[in-house]
């Protein structure tokens, strides 16, 4: 293990046991993959939280969280599906619901993601809110909301994320001042569509953003550049980096955390998965006045799911990232393990460049 | 047959046959799906025409029509794939070559598609440009470019398609004065997405436009509207219509003819196609102030592949339109018929609003 890739000693740092449920039919199944953001002297992480319904005594039923709205509210509900009866849908996979032959086409999710609040002063003990900060809504959220990025831009934050419903995943922006109140701006990407995160400021009079499409038919789950002028509208898109034919990066590729300008330009911390679903971070360094230049990119991982907690859980051998945050020289990266648990890592910039290697005239 | 859908006596009014190739090396096998537009006294069809290579003697060879750039100008080039010395692709289909077992994961299509102006004074009788008038580029539409649709706004043009690039199946966006010169703004819609109709006109200060993503994993084939105010950037996209569990709408549904504003609302003249690829056109009608707002739905298909023109051709029964015209109270449709040639069917306003069961309270 590399010893310049140093994971906190108080991993996990958030995990499914600090969570108050939404419901009390409900039980939390993870808490991982955060955005993050540092605001005064606060760190701040919106968390995704993953909860089921507790299961039914019945072995023929199926409970679902699902979002209703009852007079203008949404509110969690839960769904009760009768295996005998539905006889065409194939129930094997804890994770979802599948039409029977059929892997690819999703019926319901098993399980409902919303967003919450925790904060820190010292970056590694958290004080988690204990109701939902941000809900899914019943309309285009109705399985939920997954995955936050937030960029920081003026005096507002950004939020990126997954709003997945029967109709497909999208991409959705809110938009905040103090985390307290939401201004939704709806679906920024068609579905199907995921880990988009906003460039923290304009680069030429243009605001950008890395997203990851999943085409259908014709090519692959790659990484695109997209330009906006108001953040609610996008455009302009450009094709990024695609999967790789081999290795650690063949299955899947998208953004990660939210980019950070270093001297030497665009730091891009993102994930791929090979087709075995082991997902990794990789790092690319995009022009700072350019980013559709890849100026240099990982050819092995930088980070690896190596230890218990990222290796078992809810889904192992998972790295994820939605954000990371420049301390100094210090990259801290703040990330999902095994869809579980919330961990952080710390990794020198010098260490990086070196991973990249970029030589240093000095 | 109903008799007041009024198929031309000419039809089909463009074909093959009528098209001089572009290359000594391509013969055009299809002359199809067309934008139409009125402008001064003529009526314009900008036409898809798909190539493919003259087969070779060898029948262990394949020819590919592609784009390729050679001194900052894109070129139609042969590309020749040996099949003997790639074993892991299929080559039955005629239309295209997949990746062996996986029908969904395409390598090549064997036809290119780049576009053509046809004039006429009547609406019948086309004149058709010897040369490409739009050639696909190297860079985002290798594998060409398909299916325009034109709307007017101001003295401008709009020309939405489908560009095609081993990346994906994505909508770019075209502007044009006079169909001679004409400026790119790149893509509008990330793959997969196709079947982008402007709405000819701000609706509440807002452009609005259907368009048809195909997310791989959850949803279906259909149609959402997006919103922009400056028609290259667009978000606020919200489901407008999906795909019906039986009958002929049962495989996928998407925008056909830009949509034209009648008395009663826009008149949306939409395809849909059935699981065994059976291609109707339907019709709809939205609000006038808010295209969100499904007035009414054809029950049965407006225009079933019936005849000859429309049930045998490149790809059989299939009739696909992208633009239709008001003519006093007739709506006139160009359609591609067979995925083959261009065919014109008349049907007058009320007998529309009589098949969407729309009263008249006269």
């Amino acid at each position: 293990m590399n010893k310049n890739i140093i994971r906190n000693t108080e991993n996990p740092l958030l995990k499914p046991s600090d969570v108050v449920p939404s419901s009390k039919e409900f039980q939390v199944i993870g808490i991982f993959n955060c955005g993050v953001v540092r605001c005064l002297d606060e760190t701040i992480l919106l968390c995704r939280i993953a909860e089921t319904v507790i299961h039914p005594e019945d072995e023929n039923k199926v409970s679902i969280p699902v979002v209703v709205n009852k007079d203008g509210r949404d509110y969690f509900e839960t769904v009760s599906l009768d295996k005998t009866k539905e006889t065409a849908w194939d129930f094997s996979d804890s994770r979802q619901i599948i039409l029977k032959g059929n892997a690819l086409k999703i019926i319901y999710l098993t399980s409902l993601s919303h967003f919450r609040i925790a904060r820190s002063k010292d970056g590694v003990h958290f004080e988690l809110d204990q109701k939902p900060t941000i809900m899914p809504n019943n309309k285009e959220e109705q399985w939920g909301i997954e995955d936050p990025r937030i960029t920081p831009l003026g005096d507002r934050f950004y939020i990126t994320y997954t709003a997945v419903s029967p109709n497909g995943a999208a991409v959705s922006l809110i938009e905040t001042k103090d985390f307290t109140s939401f201004q939704r701006h709806g679906i920024i990407f068609l579905p199907e569509n995921k880990d988009t995160a906003i460039f923290p400021g304009k680069i030429n009079g243009t605001y950008y953003c890395m997203n990851r499409p999943v085409p259908a038919v014709i090519g692959s789950p790659d990484i695109w550049l997209s330009r906006s002028v108001d953040l609610i509208h996008w455009g302009r898109h450009t094709h990024l980096c695609g999967v790789s034919s081999t290795g650690w990066e063949n299955g899947r590729i998208g953004g990660g955390a939210v980019p950070i300008l270093t001297d030497k330009g665009w730091l891009v911390i993102y994930h791929a998965a090979d087709k075995r679903n082991r997902y990794c971070l990789g790092v690319m360094l995009l022009a700072a006045d350019a980013p559709e230049v890849i100026l240099a990119k990982s050819k092995e991982p930088l980070v690896e799911p190596l230890v218990d907690y990222e290796i078992n859980g809810f889904f192992g051998n998972v790295v994820f990232t939605c954000g990371c945050l420049l301390d100094g020289s210090t990259v801290i990266i703040y990330y999902g393990a095994a869809d579980d648990s919330i961990c952080r890592i710390d990794i020198e910039l010098e260490v990086i460049y070196e991973h990249l290697e970029i030589s240093f005239p000095e």
